[in-house]
């Protein structure tokens, strides 16, 4: 791919192992490299505007990277946004995105809010029903702060992502409730409940089902891209399914500048007062503090920029595999 | 107040009862009027705009109700959606909106997709805290189809909203896990819990903390409004804090034009087949349906509207002496 592109795609990924989201790192390289081996990534992908107005645009991703193309409709969306007070950007054809706050964190230097969300694999079933009809669709708002480091959410809309789940597996525990259930729809604690055709359950119920519904369709109806469980899966072993009514999978991205709506010096100075005031926020046990989304992963960013990215041995391998078929040396 | 302004608020507070939202409906009259005669609500407000974009606006509310001004809001939303593809409408200054699903479902006629959000008076205790910081600070995102109904996500960031707990309280049930915990943060399932000094969690956990605070700082932070544990009752008989950061309670409003990312027929043609695939999702019982969010409100106000709204006695005393106070035959 071309050269650019690669640097680009490699960001998103180590900016998710530096932020402790092992699961969207360098750990997915192979993977990209498999849906590439299969015909359904496009390296050279040239990514084109198909609609457009003042404030929004419809991307083509040509079946390019989501790393990729996500970052270049976030330059767009950022544009507009200086242009018009805000930028919409829906994506179709398109693959993985990786962690959704890279792309929504890309507005913060601007003074802007970034908002990023995607549709994906499906493996979430609706309330009420035992098919995997959803992805775990994520939503990303960042914030700019004053002093303080920005507010950036970035959540799953299911009750766990499935790299808790690997986590639960490794580690022969069993699962809170309300993660999984049974191919037929019932309770169970069981961390390899999918490998028995379960599913994954929606963040708190029939709400958690509206928000990843929300996002598949801002992500896959908008855009023109598939939606519901006709979303590509991301491991290329499982095929796509015949007839899509769209093209990849489908990712919604925002940007809205700040001073669209007060001075931005005055929003920074309250965002610091918001982040204050929550710190403040009386605790249930004085030795657990109260953290803002996304504190964690700063923090965990600070420490790994220090002194390195601990990689599970599976993940070393696995790279080490794809250096030797690409005659490197890792 | 003038005339026009007071048949907007009633249509807002009529609908919340036609839709099965009785807690947001008259029976909320007499709260604005104690608001009014606590002189914290004014009912010659006269709103304007302070701050703009070509897809943005700030709203300063003049301290009237959110009943009335949150409309005007969204009609300027739209006006901007026909501009340049979206609009976004921050409030401040403003009182209680009623239900965010009126707001929203006006974008629907335009084949818009309509976005609201408030915060509201501080009963959420974030994550690891035991102090009241968040409202239940509701989302709703209305999203036009083509032969079925639309598609409207109108839900509190709380695990419940406070007239679940007024339910429960009158049927002298205990709650589900997790709606609420103690004044200390322990664990409870006592549907007088707010009355002993403890706060309602947010849903799910810390994702829901994170969509409530996401909410507060569009509505609160963003506008120029209070946020967080100073936004002010809604309760007459409870004063707002001292040195309040902002002005009243905000709202957060958007309009997105479907066909400014891709022509309206497809967009709705693909919300049918959406649609159409999730109420088909394998049923984990035979005869429980899977819903699409929305579908309970409308199939509610079929019913309402013919065979009429059902009030509780209490709010039917409540009406009267509404009615009485003003000198009105009911």
């Amino acid at each position: 791919m071309p050269e650019m592109d690669a640097i680009q795609a490699a960001k998103v990924l180590i900016e998710a192992d530096l932020r402790g989201i092992d699961s969207h790192g360098v750990a997915r390289l192979s993977g990209y490299i498999r849906l590439k081996e299969a015909g359904r990534a496009n390296m050279n992908a040239a990514a084109k505007i198909i609609h457009e107005t003042p404030s929004t645009a419809t991307l083509d991703a040509d079946q390019g990277l989501g790393l990729v193309v996500a970052p270049k409709a976030m330059d767009i969306a950022i544009e507009k946004a200086k242009q018009v007070g805000t930028g919409w950007v829906a994506i179709q054809n398109s693959n993985h995105f990786g962690i959704a706050a890279y792309h929504a964190m890309m507005a913060l230097p601007h003074n802007m809010i970034g908002i990023s969300m995607t549709n994906a694999s499906p493996l979430v079933a609706p309330t009420h029903s035992k098919e995997r009809m959803l992805g775990t669709n994520p939503i990303c708002v960042a914030i700019p702060a004053g002093k303080h480091l920005p507010f950036v959410l970035d959540m799953a809309t299911s009750a766990a992502a499935n790299g808790k789940l690997e986590i639960a597996q490794r580690m022969g525990k069993s699962l809170p409730n309300d993660w999984v259930q049974t191919k037929d729809g019932g309770a169970s604690n069981d961390a390899n409940e999918l490998k028995n055709g379960g599913s994954l359950l929606p963040l708190g119920g029939h709400k958690g089902y509206g928000l990843a519904a929300m996002v598949d369709i801002l992500s896959g109806v908008l855009s023109g891209a598939n939606f519901g469980p006709w979303v590509p899966p991301f491991v290329a072993f499982l095929n796509p399914l015949p007839n899509l009514p769209g093209k990849g999978i489908g990712h919604f991205l925002g940007a809205m500048r700040v001073d669209a709506f007060r001075s931005a010096d005055e929003f920074t100075e309250q965002m610091d007062v918001w982040i204050s005031r929550f710190k403040e926020a009386s605790r249930v046990q004085a030795e657990q503090e109260v953290f803002i989304p996304g504190e964690l992963e700063f923090r965990l960013k600070e420490e790994r920029l220090n002194s390195g990215i601990p990689l599970h041995p599976s993940v070393w391998d696995d790279l080490q595999q794809v250096a030797v078929k690409f005659g490197l040396n890792l």
